[in-house]
C-alpha cells in the first residue's frame, strides 16, 4: 500500500493533458486549484497506515490474501459493505469534502459482478481479464476514476439516434489487438488525481446501440484523453495565497469533463464489448454501490454540524433553546442519512461472482434522502451562523493595520474569542454551504450517482406493490385479484 | 409454544376487572370492541407455527435451548435484533394495526440488562429472580404488558413532591414476603390481552424518590388491579354488526389505564426495589428497545400504501404521473423508516449481561422519524383516495334496496369494479388515517415509547459534539480547545 | 334576514328525502347526527343580527339596495372579497367546523359572471333569469347548496363516453316548459340544511357533451331528489347522549350524495343549457371563489391552536421552550394560510358583469397550502396534547362512581385543573384531528374545491413562464427567443 | 427625480473611505466588484422615468405634492403599501439581486412614525427636523442606507454591560451644536452606493442604555465614517474580465461594515437622543417594514424559476412530468411568498403620524417564509438544472480553440441550442444558488431584517392566544377562565 507522499510522486509521473481557463495546466499536482483535491485523495493512502483506522481503511484481498487499501477491495461480506459506509463517513468528516476515490471502488465491484455474469451467459473471458486487472490495481494501490456519465445530448433520443453520434462514448474501430473509442465522460470526480480510468456505459441499451455497450480500463494518461476541469463556486480563492478565506485550508474536490478522441484500448483491458443486454444491470449495480457511497456526506455533515456549534459558541448563543433545537435537528437529519447507508449495507447479499451487493431499494432510498437533507442542514447552519455570514470581510482586511483594528473590534462575538477565529469558522460554513465544498455537499449530493428522479424510478421498481395491495385487500375483505389490472 | 386458539382459551381463564363506558366488561375476550385486538395478539402465536415465518417468529432460548416465540426471547446477537425489526414489520403488515406484544418483549430485555447490572454493583439477586421468571414466561409462552408510563400529574415536579403521591406508582408497604404498591400506569397497550404485567419506573430518580424506584411482575388479574379502557376514534363501529364500515375487518388495538390499588407483589417477582440510581438506565434501555419496536409502523405503512394503490386503481387514476409520484414518495418515506429500525439493530452491541442492545442514538433517530413520516404518508393516502373519502355512505346504505341501487351506480369508479370493493378500500384508508387504526398509526406513533421531545433529548446526548467541533476547527485552522466553553 | 330559529323553522317545512344507515330519516332537523350541522348554518343567520359582526356578515344588495346576509351577496368590490375571507375565518373559529353556507354563495357569484358572458355572446337570457332568482334568494335569505362534483365514473373518459351515461348529470328530456335531468352530485356539503340546490357542470366540455352542459336551481325538496348522507369518523358519538366525547358540543358538518332521478327543472331556473363552451370558465370561476372560501380553515385552525394551548396549560408544559416553539409554528402556518385568502381577495378584479372575482392564481396557491398546512398543524396539536390522547376513557367512565374516582385521580395534569376539563379539551383535539371535524379540517381541506392536482394545473396555467424566461435570459445574455420552443 | 446616469455622477462626487482586501478603493463607482451593485441601484432611478412603471416607481409627496421616486415616499394608504410590495418584486425580477434601496425607504417611514410619537409624548421637535430632512431627500432624490444592526458583541449582555462599550453605537460626547458618536453598523446593504446613512438603534433599551438610544442621518462621506466591504461567494469572478462566468452580467449586491469613529452629528439631523423608551417601537416599525420589503425575493424567485425553465428546455427535459411538477412547486412557493407581502400591505393601518404601517403579524409571517422557501426553490432549481452544474468549464475554455471545440460538442443538450447558451443559463442558476446572488437570495433572506427567531418572537406576540383559547373552551364546554394561568 502506498503512502500519501508516494501517491503524490506517482501522480507526478503521469503525463495528463489537463485544461483550465482555456489553458493547458503544466504542473497538475501543484496547481493551487487542484492540489486540495489531491490532498484529499492522499489522505485515503495515509489513513491506511494508521493502526486506529486499519480495520476500516484496509481489507484482505480475496485474490492474493494480502492486506490492501479498501478502495481496491471487492466486498466479500455484508461486514465489508458496512465498513465501506463507515469509511466513507470517516473520510468525509476528516476532509470536509469529496475525497473522490469511491467511484473507482464502485466501478471495480460492479464489473466484478457483471463480467462474471456475461461470461456465464456468453462464454466470454471478461472476468479473467478483469481479475487480472484487479490484481494489478490492488498490488499497485492505484486510484481509479469510474467513468459512467456521457454528455447524452438530446435526452429524448437513444445513443444511435443522436445528431452527434459521439454524444455517447462508442467504438469507432475494431482492431485485432483492441478497439478505438470516441466520446466523452462528463463530470468525472477526481479524474486528474487518478492513475486509471474505468469506462462503463451510462444507460440500458438495445441491439441498435451495440457499439455503445462498451466497458474498459485505461491509464489516465493514455494518448487521446483530454481533461477539461470544471469551475466551482469560489474556486479562485484557492489561488489567492494562503488565506483562510478558502474556508477549508487543505482539502477540496474537483470534477472534469474527459474527452476520448479516438483512443485505443488493448484487448486485455476490455470488459464489455457489444453485449448490450448487460448494460442495464451494470448501470444498476454501479449506481447502487455509488448511491451507498454517499455515506461520505454524513461525514461532511459532521463537519458542518461541528462548525455550526463552534459558531454558536463564538456568537455566544449556544445555549439558546432554539439554537440547541436546530443543532438537534441537524444531527437528526444527518443520522437519518447514516441509517440509510448502514441499512443498505447490512441488508446486502451475495452475487453469483461472490461479490456482495448492497440492498438496491435501500441504497436508492438513502441517496434520495441525500438529495434533500444536506440542503436543510445547510439552511440551518446558515441560520445559526448569523448575519455576519452575509458580509464577512477578507482575511487581508484583518491583516491590514487600519481595517484589522476595526475587525478585531467589530467582528468579535464573545469577548474571549479573537475575531480571527470567528472569521475562520464562518468561512468554513460559507465553504460548505455556498462555496467550493457546497458543490460537493449540495450540488453533487443532488446529481452524483444519478439525479433524484433516477432513484425514484428505482424505488418504484424495488417495492413489491402487488404484495402490499394483497395485504390491504385481505384486511378489508376484497377478494385477491379483483380490480387490479393496474389500469 | 401456544397456538392462537390456545392463547384465546388461556385468556378466558383470567379474571380481569375491566371497565368500558363506565361499566364492568363481563366477557373480555368476546367484547366486540376488544376482540379485534385479541385477534392481533393471537396472530403472534399462530405465525410462530408457520414454517415460512419460523425464522422471524421464533428463537432458541438461551436459558433452555428450546424453541420459543421470539416475543419471549432475550436478544443474543445483532442478528436477533435485526430479526426483531423484521418481525415487527411483518406483523404490522399482516394486522394493519398495533399487535401489542412487543412491549413485553422490550421490558424483558431491558430487565435482563438492568437486573444484572444492579446485582453486580449492589450484591442483590434480582437477576436470578428475573431469569427464573423469564423461564416461566418462555415455557408458558405468555404475553406480557410492559408498563412504564405513570400519569405524572404536574410534570414540573418529581414523584415525591407531587400533590397526589400516587401520581407515580410507589411502594406503600414493605412486608417480609413482598411489597404493596399503589398508583397507575397510563395508556397500556394490549393490557387486557396480557397474562402478565411487568412494571418499571418511568423516569430517572433520586434518593428522595426511592419508594418510586420499583420494578416487578404480576399476573394481570392479581387482586387490586383494575383496567379502564380508552376510547378510540370510531371505536363503536366495531359493535355495529359485521359491516365493513370498520375498515379493518378482523384486527385492532387497544390501550388502557391500569390502576394498582394497594396490590401485593411477592418477593420473587420484584426486580428493583429502591435502587434509584439504576432507574435512568432502565428507562433508557426500555425506551431504546421500544423505539426500535416502531418497526411495526413500516408494516402498517405497507398496508396503507397498498390500500392507496388499490384505491388509485379502482378510481381509474393509477397511471397518472402525479399519483405514481405520490406512491413513490409514500414508499420512500416508509423505507426510510425501515432503514432506521434496521440500522439501530445491525449496529447493536453486547451488554454485560450478554443481552444485545440496539444503538441508542439510531433507535431514537428512528423513532423521531416515526413521529413525522406516517403523518405525511397518511396525508398522501387521503390525497390519492379522492373526494369520496369525505362522504362515503354506510354499508347499510349499500344493502338497503333503494339506496343500494344508487350507490352501485354512483359510488363506482372504474366500471368493472363493484362499488362495494371501492367502498371497502376507502373504509380501510379511513380506518388508518382517521379511524381506529389511526390512533395506532399516528397518535401512538407520536407518543408511544416517549413523545418526540424525549427522543430529541436523547439525540443531543448521543452525538459526540466535541468530536465534530474538533473536525471543523482542524479544517479551518482554529487551535483545538479555543473558545469552546460551550457558553 | 332570517334569524337562526326562523331558519330552523323554515327547514322543518321542507319535505326532504334523506337516507342514513339505509333508512329514511323522518325528522331531519332533529336527527342527532345532522342537528350539529344545522346549528352551524344557523349561526350564519344569528351573527348577521349582531351589531359587532354586521360589517362582515351583511352587505347591501346591488339589486335592491337592502341589507342582506353576505352569503347571498354578489361581490361588488375587492373590499367585499376581503370581507368574505374574514367572514370565513370568523365562522370557522366560532363553529370549529364546516358551516356549509359558502358553497352556495360561490355558486351565485360564479353564475352572475357566466350568465352575463353567455348572454353577451349567445343572445340568451340567462342573466335576467339568474338575477330574478338571486333577488328571490336574497329576499328570502335562503341557504343554497352549490352542487358541482359529479360521480365521474371512469376518470379517463369524457361524460358522453362513460359506460353509465348518468355518471355525469345530464338532460334526458327537453320540454316546452323546462328540462328533465338525471344523475348525481357527490359529497354535497350541507345539502340537507339547504333550501335550494344550484347545479353546475363539473368539467370543461365539448360539443359531444352538450347535454351535460347544464346549470340550474331547484328547491332542495323538488320531486325526484334523494339525499344519502355520508358517514364521518366518530359520527355516532353524536347519538350517544349529551356526553362531551363528541368533542365539539354543538357544531358539526355533513356531506351527502344527492341523486337526481329524472327531476324536472322549470325554464326560469335554467342558467345554462347546452352552451358547452362556457363550462370551463364556469368551473374555473366557481373553483376560484371556492378555493378562496377555504379561509374558513384558518378559523378552525384558530380553534385547534387555542385548544392545544389550553391542553399544554392543563398538562403543565405550556412554558417549555419546545412547546412554545411548536405553538408558534402552528400560528405561523395558520397565518400563512390567512395571507393567501387575503391576498387573492385584495388582488381581485371586476368582471364584465360587475361582479368582483378573486385573483385566480393566488386563490389556487392558497387552496394548495390548505391541502398541506392543516395536516401539519394537526400533527403538532397531537404532539403537544400528549399521550393521554391515545387512551382517554369515556365520559361515562368519569360519571360512574368507581372509575370516576380513578379518572379524577389519574387523568389529572395540573393539580388545580379538574380531570374533566382536561378530558374535554383532549376530546376537542381528537375531534379536530381524528374525529368528525377532522373530516372537514383535513380530508375536506384536501379535496374540497378540487383535489390538489387541480390546483397545480391552475398554477401552471396562471404563471407567466415566458416572461420569467425572458427575465433570466436577459440577465445572462441569451438573446430573447433563442431555444425556447418548449420542447 | 434623477436618472441612472445622474445618480452615477452624484456618486462620483462623494469622498467615501472604502476598503476591500485590506486596501483603500480609489474609484468606488468603477470598481469591478462594486459596480454591479451600483447598476442595480441605478435601475431604481431609470425605471422611475419609464411610463409603464410610473405607477409603481413613483408617488406624490405628501409634503410638496410633487412626483417623487417611491423609494423616498412616506406611505399614505394601504394602496401605497401594496405598490411598495409590487415595486420590490418588479425590481428583484429585473436585477436578479438585491437592489439595496428599500432599506432607506423603510428607515424613513419608521422615523416618520416614531419622531411624531416621541414629540407627542416628550415635547421634542424630532418630527419637524425629520420632515425637513425628508423633503431634502425627496427633492434631491437621494439613496439612503438605513443602518440598524450593531455588531452586538456578547449577545447575552445589554449595550452598557459589554466588555467593549462600542459593541453598540453610542453617543460619546454632547455638544451644543450636536453629538459625537462611536461604534459600527454591520452588514449594511448598498452602503457605498448611498448618499446618506440613517442610523437607528438595534434593540429595545432601558434607562442604563440611554446613550445608545440614538437615531440620526448623515452624508455617507461624513468625516470619520469608514466602509469595509464584505466578501461574497464568487465575488472575484466580477473582476475576471467580461466573461459570463459571473452568471448575472450586469447586476449584483454588496454589504459593508460601517465604522463610526467619533463622528459628529449636527443637531438638525438628530431624530432620537436618549429617549430609550421608544427604541423598541422604532425597531419593531423598521423591522416590520423591512420584512415586507422581502417582497423583492419573489422577483428574484421569478428569475430563478425562469432560468430553471430555460435550462429544462435546453436540456430537452421540459416536458417530463417530474420536471413540470417541480416547476409548479417552485411557482407555488414563490407565489405563497407573494401572498405574504401583499396581505401584510393590504391589511395595513394608519399611524398617528398619518403614515401607513403594514400588519405587523403578517409581515413577520411573510419574512419567516422567506427564510425557508427560497432555499427549497434553489434546491429544486439545482435538481432540474442537471449534473452539468457540478462541472461546468469556464467561458475561457469555450473561447480557446481546442477546448472550445470539445465544449461545443459535449456541453450541448438539445442539438439546436449552442453550448454557450446552455452554459450561460447554468451560470445564472449557479449565481443564484451558490454564487454572489445566493448571498442575497439565501443568506440575506435568512438574516436580513432580523434572523428567523426574531420573527418567531414577534409572531408569538402578534397572535391573540387568549381569544383562541376562549374559542376552544366554549366549543367543548370548559368555563372561560378555568385553568388558564399559563403556568
Amino acid at each position: 500500500m502506498m503512502t500519501g507522499s508516494q501517491y503524490e510522486e506517482s501522480l507526478r509521473k503521469l503525463n495528463l493533458e489537463v485544461y483550465l481557463f482555456g489553458e493547458r495546466v503544466e504542473n497538475v499536482v501543484d496547481h493551487p486549484l487542484i492540489r486540495p483535491s489531491m490532498n484529499a485523495v492522499a489522505l485515503t493512502y495515509n489513513l491506511a497506515h494508521c493502526p486506529e483506522y486499519a480495520e476500516l481503511m484496509t481489507a484482505t484481498s480475496h485474490l492474493t490474501g494480502r492486506q490492501i487499501n479498501r478502495f481496491t477491495h471487492i466486498h466479500q461480506s455484508t461486514d465489508d459493505l458496512v465498513k465501506k459506509s463507515k469509511m466513507g463517513r470517516l473520510l468525509g468528516s476528516l476532509t470536509g469534502c469529496c475525497f473522490q476515490r469511491c467511484v473507482g471502488m464502485d466501478a471495480l465491484n460492479a464489473l466484478s459482478i457483471t463480467t462474471a455474469n456475461v461470461d456465464a451467459r456468453c462464454g466470454t473471458e471478461y472476468n479473467r481479464r478483469f481479475l487480472s486487472y484487479l490484481e494489478y490495481v490492488q498490488e499497485k494501490d492505484l486510484t481509479c476514476d469510474g467513468a459512467m456519465t456521457d454528455p447524452k445530448g438530446d435526452r429524448s433520443l437513444p445513443p444511435h439516434a443522436q445528431a452527434d453520434p459521439d454524444a455517447y462514448l462508442h467504438i469507432v474501430e475494431q482492431r485485432p489487438d483492441g478497439i478505438v473509442v470516441r466520446g466523452a465522460k462528463a463530470h468525472q470526480t477526481g479524474a486528474v488525481n487518478s492513475h486509471e480510468i474505468i469506462v462503463m456505459p451510462t444507460i440500458a441499451m438495445r441491439e441498435e446501440d451495440r457499439d455503445y455497450a462498451v466497458a474498459f480500463a485505461l491509464p489516465s494518461d493514455a494518448p487521446g484523453i483530454t481533461y477539461i476541469l470544471g469551475r466551482q463556486s469560489c474556486d479562485t480563492r484557492k489561488s489567492e495565497g494562503e488565506t483562510f478565506d478558502r474556508g477549508n485550508l487543505a482539502f477540496g474536490g474537483h470534477e472534469a469533463l474527459v474527452i476520448f478522441d479516438d483512443v485505443f484500448v488493448p484487448r486485455e483491458r476490455i470488459f464489455l464489448c457489444g453485449e448490450h443486454a448487460f448494460t442495464g444491470a451494470l448501470v444498476e449495480q454501479f449506481a447502487s454501490y455509488h448511491r451507498q457511497s454517499y455515506a461520505c456526506k454524513v461525514g461532511v455533515g459532521d463537519v458542518l454540524i461541528g462548525a455550526t456549534q463552534v459558531a454558536a459558541e463564538f456568537n455566544g448563543v449556544a445555549k439558546a433553546a432554539h439554537v440547541r433545537d436546530k443543532i438537534i435537528e441537524m444531527n437528526h437529519l444527518n443520522e437519518t442519512l447514516y441509517c440509510g447507508c448502514i441499512a443498505c449495507a447490512s441488508e446486502g447479499h451475495r452475487e453469483a461472482s461472490g461479490t456482495y451487493m448492497v440492498d438496491t431499494l435501500l441504497a436508492n432510498v438513502h441517496k434520495q434522502n441525500v438529495t434533500r437533507f444536506p440542503y436543510e442542514i445547510a439552511r440551518l447552519a446558515q441560520d445559526i451562523a448569523g448575519g455576519l455570514m452575509v458580509t464577512l470581510p477578507a482575511e487581508k482586511d484583518l491583516r491590514a493595520p487600519k481595517t484589522g483594528h476595526w475587525l478585531e473590534k467589530y467582528c468579535r462575538g464573545r469577548a474571549d474569542v479573537p475575531a480571527e477565529f470567528r472569521m475562520r469558522i464562518l468561512r468554513l460554513i460559507e465553504n460548505l454551504t455556498l462555496g467550493a465544498a457546497a458543490v460537493g455537499y449540495l450540488t453533487e449530493s443532488m446529481h452524483g450517482a444519478g439525479s433524484p428522479q433516477t432513484q425514484r424510478v428505482m424505488i418504484a421498481r424495488g417495492v413489491n406493490m402487488k404484495a402490499k395491495q394483497a395485504l390491504a385487500k385481505r384486511l378489508c375483505g376484497i377478494p385477491e385479484g379483483e380490480g387490479s389490472d393496474g389500469k
